[in-house]
């Protein structure tokens, strides 16, 4: 937790903030052993980040008085991520690897591959995926909680948004065996499709590219979805 | 496990290879679903890769007749990772990735910011380092196992061993604010010292560059040090 990260409902008008969930209180006490006076970084969902004066802390509460918050959150990757379900846990780690890279727009798509189960997942209930969300701004110091949509069928996902999403966006499908390699260090809008473990089908792959889509691949090494997503991101901005 | 990698020692001089230990065993009947008559990817240890097809698969052990075994491992990446010791779990994430990814050469270093105690962690025993080697090799589908180094004092590893490697490496350092962002795309051989949660204390960059080493970042976002080693080496190579 690089940043405490206030719910605009943790301020009141006189310019302190208190916070009383045993997560972010326990983080204060034993991870920043922080005591009255500490000073530390804090910033308001999707508003701005600054310092702030720990005032008191105990079991219940933390009270913080806020220097005026004037430091922009930094700036976004120019990309929607469209990411085939992981499982359960490796969705957990990819939502917090991502939103600390800047990811702001995600969408989780059903493929083939992807096992009907993890739809029940109680890992995708808007509240968890929040908390692996807020995970990612607190450590990355970031205050633009992304939107994340679900998107249960490939098909009117292919048909109904990913022609409008294109109109913005270049579409590119991370997939193995594609002749071009993953471009390096661009700026434009980015549509970046990743598969799921085992990869998209032969027909999905088609399918993508008939609607405007490009085929890259990343090298001859089958990566772990978590360790594929970092990697794109990290080459593509 | 998308390659079966075998240890030399379990091959015979007729072409079979027979294991037996549970974690592999479990795996083709679990993932795989592998049964008699399924060809899977192996691969040996330090050796070169191929088909194989299971002939005997009971609680106890698996066979395999093994295809003539042609298919050489993947490229390694030009690097020598200098990895802060993580906290152990992070530590077991972070050699499963970079393995995947292609390192071969990992010094673990002690730094001020290095907990103690994480020197006695049971993940530094040899045989639990070598398991997550092993598990980025079988994700990747690479034979070639890392050589991975303990270094538990800096001073001693700046003062004896990083001279020699620099003589055969461009030593970059990723630290946050340095004026140089971090290259793209590059062939030279590289050793990459990252630094612990936290970062390296000013003393020891000071070091770092004395010796000869470049001082690089990664942008504004601070990022867990599993994620920020695998964003490192997407982007160098």
């Amino acid at each position: 937790m690089n940043l405490i990260l206030l719910h605009p409902s943790d301020l009141d008008q006189q310019g302190y903030a208190r916070i009383s969930d045993p997560r972010r209180l326990a983080h204060l006490r034993d991870i920043h052993r922080a005591t009255p006076g500490s000073r530390l970084t804090v910033g308001v969902q999707d508003g701005s980040m600054g310092k702030a004066q720990l005032i008191e802390l105990t079991r219940e509460q933390a009270v913080f008085a806020l220097d005026s918050l004037t430091d922009v959150a930094p700036p976004a990757l120019p990309v929607h991520l469209v990411l085939a379900l992981p499982r359960p846990r490796m969705l957990a780690r990819t939502l917090e690897h991502v939103t600390a890279l800047g990811v702001k727009e995600i969408t989780l798509l059903h493929t083939k591959r992807v096992e009907k189960s993890y739809w029940q997942s109680p890992e995708l209930l808007p509240e968890k995926i929040q908390q692996h969300l807020i995970l990612g701004l607190e450590q990355a110091r970031d205050t633009q909680l992304p939107n994340v949509i679900l998107s249960k069928g490939f098909r009117p996902f292919i048909e109904e948004q990913l022609p409008d999403l294109l109109r913005e966006h270049r579409g590119l499908v991370a997939h193995p065996g594609m002749p071009m390699a993953c471009p390096r260090g661009i700026s434009e809008k980015i549509l970046l499709l990743v598969g799921p473990e085992g990869g998209f089908i032969p027909w999905e792959v088609e399918k993508l590219l008939e609607v405007g889509c490009e085929g890259m691949h990343l090298g001859p090494r089958i990566l772990r979805v978590e360790t594929a997503v970092t990697a794109l991101l990290a080459r593509l901005f």
